[in-house]
């Protein structure tokens, strides 16, 4: 069983709907200071409000590339990863071109890949999220290969804003595709302790969730 | 009443689900030169694929920027603005900074607003969608004289991503406030002729839709 502190450690404290202000954004980290979440995850307008205000804590800040449709030029997604860490963000959420995915154009998926993680020159971790809710088992598995070989260390299953969230079936294939070489971040409509606890056993080394708060404070209660 | 042709001429045939293809793409972009739509909506990773297809044809090419959470940053959006325009993009619709706007911080939507506008270098027209169904009516009216103050050239409802499409009651409210100095695009949901002569009456001067080959057979049937 995980203790609080490795629940909370598993944790991107997230807010990424479109009407947050700054001030919901600085209510976020400060929840993220108190449990010890892994990152803030935000959208690029707030990185750089959220870096400041987490200068000397631990925790990161993590944003998102492409969001939510991964449908924007190769180019664009360089420049916003590249924005993105200069800003002071050490974690990119990428999503990747779905309609080459879907055309079988499997040489763009990958570049588009590469050249995020090219923009980040090291200075971010890079997480491609494959949107599993609009794609099929063999689609996942081969998006989660691609961007193994396009230099990704993550995959992750959704944006929260498409299709159908985390499923355990999404997290086992991914986790199957890619082995222990990358991790594995569930994320869309997880917000119970028992559906995180789902997706470790699946094989997810982290989570994405907008409900950390209320899934530590069920860790706290069931002690 | 309307003829089809004038029909026509209002409609912005839109295919901005991510999952589309370039074989879509093209597919829409026949249709658009077939019943003269207006112009063709699609994602910034085909404005090319589209803008090639119509070479020497009067249907123009309209784009997204910003879309459709309008979070991330003013740099970003000033950049896929300039990328569309140089692809072929003679129209770009921007989502403006709904965190901005719920903080009441105008300032922040003007310059956004106005990077975009600047960044066209006068080669495309600007819409400005407000999202209606996150707003209240005094954001709408608020955010729809911004818009023109920045040098928007239409206000447009919704992105079709979140929240409600358009409204009556949003597109009176726009025309309301921008008078006769910008257009007023309605999108988001409508799929027959009534809802696009509903919203005609209302004030609007383009329509959004993914259903334009569908009112076109309605425009048809009705004769």
């Amino acid at each position: 069983m995980l203790t609080g502190k490795e629940v909370a450690a598993l944790i991107d404290h997230t807010l990424l709907k479109p009407t947050a202000t700054a001030a919901d954004i600085a209510s976020l980290c400060r929840e993220a200071g108190e449990h010890g979440f892994f990152s803030v995850c935000v959208n690029p307008c707030y990185v750089k409000i959220a870096a400041d205000y987490l200068q000397g804590s631990r925790v990161k800040v993590c944003t998102v590339v492409g969001f939510p449709l991964g449908a924007n030029t190769t180019e664009q997604k360089k420049r916003e990863a590249a924005e993105a860490v200069e800003k002071g963000a050490s974690e990119v959420d990428m999503v990747l071109n779905l309609g080459a995915v879907k055309a079988g154009d499997w040489e763009y998926v990958k570049r588009d890949i590469q050249a995020v993680v090219a923009a980040t020159a090291g200075q971010a971790l890079v997480k491609v999220i494959l949107e599993t809710g609009l794609l099929e088992p063999e689609e996942i598995t081969r998006a989660s290969l691609t961007a193994g070989e396009a230099g990704a260390h993550f995959v992750k299953t959704s944006t929260g804003f498409l299709g159908s969230g985390a499923t355990v079936e999404a997290v086992s294939l991914m986790r199957e595709a890619v082995g222990e070489e990358l991790g594995v971040k569930a994320s869309g409509g997880i917000r119970t302790l028992a559906q995180l606890q789902e997706m470790v056993k699946a094989g997810a080394t982290r989570i994405g969730s907008s409900s950390g708060v209320a899934i530590m404070a069920e860790v706290a209660g069931s002690r």
